[in-house]
């Protein structure tokens, strides 16, 4: 990483979007993206063009409650923190925001200096179809059983090659990945089942191509005794469907003490 | 009410909708509303027009997960209960969904046999903008303080005439209606105020008028002890603003043994 011109600083910015109509976080020419909707509120504050790195690239239609990016910020661009929050919110479109800014040590980046990334997936079964959790849940018309899953759940926590999970296109050197805590709670509402996964760090579509497999766990498709022979078969075709992603949210990142 | 031709049964419907693109529940030419679509769906699966009677006439914006609604079918209509939740939910839009079909006693009547109405209403302060929750949340930037609300909501339990928080086009004839729970639920989420209002009725955009007025007691701009005064004085433009549609749900609808 090069290192910080004199008088920069480095900037943090919480953000929250809905990404229902986002094509994701990365920039993409002719497509709204979050990076994209980003870069052009910063250039319209700072008046020159800056790119932000996320902790987290969230795929189409994925949303976030804690994307964690870092700016670059040269010394004419130092605004006040609270510019940044409200400066920003008054120019991002509605779907997108700004939670919190912090100023950050000179070496922090988003992305390499994650320690870790909180998932939740939200999942609704074995009702009829609900307008109101539609782009938040996953859909499940058949009854899903809970304890099953969180079995399978289980098996996929600590250090393990990931392989199999992985998206076709995943162009990830190494396919080891540590998951520290992977729950799948029963019942806060009556048919609602969220799953939560921190990892330090996941493969392309890891998480929801976990959540496909557990869900064919909880339909009885697939028993929790076969996710050791998964996890060691490497083989994408061998685990269960992409979960779709309206059901995901990337709700944290955790650092270590980067932040002043 | 005309009584029911020989053969004929009254059908019971629990509608779920996201309000959010529709203009409330009455039928209004041009425009997307939650009775347009339902009965374009019934005359589509049923092959007639029938016309349904709904528990509460909800405003544009306004969510349900609970709402009823009656319908008199003819003899030839009488299809299975299952057919009623699929076949519907195959016919309308994604924002609006059957949750449940039951047969009713021949006298139901969803709004004129409502015994009771819950309405739960959704605010965020103290915050930046939550892209996340601006189509269910109210969001108000101030902080509010939770107790005053929570005092000046226990002044409005009880049977009281509500002249000073309805409508300016509310055409019911008298303004006394009883409230039986009116709630005002601190921070299950950091930030987050969640009003539940129990009533037997209410007048014409009763609920928003008052949550309105609880928000002026949470940011200070009113006091709790002026709210006796507020329902004697019958005058709507000494109580508060009307709160945005979007915050507002229509919960469930409470009848007495009415339901096979």
């Amino acid at each position: 990483m090069r290192p910080l011109a004199p008088g920069s600083r480095v900037l943090r910015l919480t953000l929250e979007y809905d990404g229902t109509e986002l094509s994701g976080w990365q920039l993409q020419p002719g497509v709204r993206t979050v990076q994209g909707e980003l870069e052009r509120a910063l250039e319209s504050l700072l008046g020159a063009p800056v790119r932000p790195t996320a902790a987290g690239r969230t795929d189409s239609g994925v949303h976030a409650a804690g994307q964690v990016v870092s700016l670059r910020l040269a010394p004419s661009q130092l605004l006040p923190l609270k510019a940044f929050v409200q400066g920003l919110n008054g120019l991002l479109p509605p779907d997108v925001a700004v939670r919190r800014a912090e100023w950050a040590e000179d070496d922090f980046d988003a992305r390499r200096r994650s320690r870790g990334k909180l998932y939740r997936y939200r999942i609704l079964h074995g009702l009829p179809r609900s307008p109101l959790h539609r782009l938040t849940h996953w859909i499940v018309y058949r009854r899903l059983a809970v304890p099953p899953m969180r079995q399978a759940a289980a098996c996929f926590v600590g250090s393990h090659d990931f392989a199999a999970f992985r998206a076709a296109n995943c162009e990830a050197r190494t396919t080891r990945r540590r998951i520290i805590r992977f729950t799948v709670s029963g019942e806060d509402r009556p048919g609602e089942i969220v799953i939560e996964v921190l990892g330090t760090a996941f493969l392309k579509q890891m998480v929801r191509n976990l959540v496909g497999t557990l869900v064919d766990v909880g339909s009885g498709r697939r028993k929790p005794e076969e996710m050791e022979a998964l996890l060691r078969s490497r083989d994408r075709r061998k685990s269960g469907p992409t979960a779709p992603a309206h059901g995901l949210m990337l709700c944290e990142v955790f650092y270590e003490d980067q932040v002043e």
